[in-house]
């Protein structure tokens, strides 16, 4: 498994007031926006950032602080193979991770699984055919219609 | 404030685990090491991921995933000026951010201050004078003695 994160991403029970704050408070630019769904943001070169909205999270942890509160992340790796999935997948299992999800295909059009690093952390293993990288280090993610 | 993570930290209860799991599991190569306090590795151009010693973080919530158990994780800027520092809280404040921490001296040695985004997210903002990054975009963070 490389040393790499290109995904961080961050659930969120309000998605609008995630892209109020970056996008319209922060003048951040949107590299990937589905309505309701999720934003992506580059946050670094190689590297983005998401939010998601997140299911259920309206109610009692709504407003909790982070300090207190439920904090759903995800780290997330975009692999070139089916092949590479699997194999760091076997990797982290066997040096002490837990898998999630085994590899299977995903709704987004790739293939992906899910492991939790010792400290319950999630990292998302994933091909993704929307996802691409300039050679500055810019990321495009386009939606990929099931 | 500019439209980069530098830096995403992991609090963990048991650091030694996730220091076999990273380092001698997958063999990750350590940035910087302050033994029973910290991690740092590199995760991207110009960016690194920590983890940190978690106070308090042992008992009942220890071993919950992280689908349901907390989750605290920092995300950070590490800029060039303590007045940089002030501006992007100011800024992420005006937008609707809430400030946890405002901005003073660091432990660290730096300058920083925490705000939460309006989802709860931490973030970090701080000078780090040592934080310094190559043209090829390593990382090298030595630790400052106070």
């Amino acid at each position: 498994m490389e040393q790499r994160i290109d995904i961080v991403t961050l659930g969120v029970a309000d998605l609008a007031a995630a892209r109020r704050f970056y996008v319209d408070g922060l003048g951040w630019e949107l590299s990937l926006e589905v309505p309701g769904e999720v934003v992506f943001l580059q946050v670094g070169p190689r590297a983005a950032a998401g939010a998601v909205r997140r299911a259920g999270a309206r109610g009692r942890h709504r407003r909790r602080p982070l300090a207190t509160g439920p904090a759903p992340v995800t780290l997330a790796q975009v692999l070139d193979s089916e092949a590479e999935v699997e194999a760091v997948l076997d990797r982290a299992a066997a040096v002490g991770a837990t898998v999630l999800k085994p590899p299977q295909r995903a709704a987004f059009g790739g293939f992906h699984g899910y492991f939790a690093d010792p400290a319950g952390f999630r990292w998302e293993v994933a091909t993704n055919p929307g996802w691409s990288v300039a050679p500055d280090g810019r990321v495009t993610i386009v939606p990929i219609e099931p």
